[in-house]
């Protein structure tokens, strides 16, 4: 460009240029890759029973499920299934202490690696099935949904259920959960328990207060 | 606070008042989830071969396995192993027509949800490979796998590779594979197949050319 034209340009103004360029950006051709659907895979399985090749009795429910796929996620469930201890042919299994509700929401997450919706619950009923999902996770060996449970837990603790919340954390070795909560009661204004040795007396004596 | 002190205030400047507010952000503390670990235990169990109820036999080589897992993942596994052909104990299987390296790395994929490393393949090698996954993938219904392996193969194609990897394409149904082919065949001045119905010999024209 001469240097005439270029100075009499309007793209120049204030010793300053101005260039103007156009870019088009051609989306290339790619090949598109879902997300993992091993979650969905097994829950398809788990929702048509099919192939399935073990029996729990919770509470007069009858409840079926895939051996193999119990033992892969828990370890109590494997040593319940495939120990030492099993009988020959152990494909039908009584639970004690559980409700059934709360069994298939465990195998809900055995399967799907997700806690179920609930939506069916209130705010109170929710709160009181995950703490009950928090103690069969733990009597399972499921860690992930143990920290799953303690992370709602966490997001709903109030001044009412902190108390009640830090016993069951104790209870069940909830060291984050534990944590918060003793964190909310001193925020409160409430006793706290000063060292982990002191935790469960102290602990005890807080849900004295309140109770 | 009074009228006078505000109007001599500094901060009064020009019909403006200047406020400045301290913010502290107190991070709540919260129970971090770890992230999904399900394929992570499948792995485990892969690689343990613990609990395996069914035996591969693979050009002579001895692959072992869990029945229902190949069952969740894959629907001509389910139809091998639990279909009304299978005989009463269907616990050892012979697969013809593929290395025991593609089989092993099929299993791989089966229990992890992804590609094995390939480390020790060279650039060829690992082109080859991908294609025989491909291959693999196909014949047992694992859609998500040969979704994976042709974008390996998108990414990597050049003008050497796009006729057979179009003929590849075409023989297993893989149509974005299949598109990216024919953009670079366009691209590179070959002659490119013009509609379905006649992609296979177009394409049969196209590997006269080159070969």
């Amino acid at each position: 460009m001469r240097r005439s034209i270029l100075e009499t340009s309007p793209f120049l103004q204030d010793d300053c240029l101005i260039i103007e360029c156009d870019v088009t950006v051609i989306k290339a051709i790619r090949v598109q890759v879902p997300p993992s659907d091993l979650s969905e895979n097994l829950g398809r399985f788990h929702d048509s029973k099919e192939l399935a090749d073990v029996t729990f009795k919770v509470k007069g429910e009858i409840v079926r499920a895939h051996k193999a796929v119990l033992a892969i996620r828990s370890p109590v469930f494997k040593a319940q299934l495939y120990g030492p201890m099993r009988g020959k042919k152990r494909t039908s299994i009584n639970v004690e202490d559980m409700e059934p509700a709360v069994f298939k929401a465990l195998l809900h997450f055995v399967y799907r690696d997700s806690l179920p919706a609930m939506d069916d619950l209130d705010r109170d009923e929710n709160k009181e099935m995950i703490k009950h999902l928090l103690v069969a996770a733990d009597r399972y060996g499921l860690e992930r949904m143990k920290l799953l449970c303690e992370s709602t837990l966490c997001k709903r603790l109030d001044v009412d259920s902190v108390a009640t919340t830090l016993a069951l954390a104790d209870q069940h070795h909830c060291s984050s959960l534990k944590d918060v909560c003793i964190r909310s009661l001193r925020e409160n204004g409430l006793p706290v328990p000063v060292g982990k040795a002191q935790s469960v007396p102290v602990m005890q004596s807080v849900l004295a207060i309140r109770y």
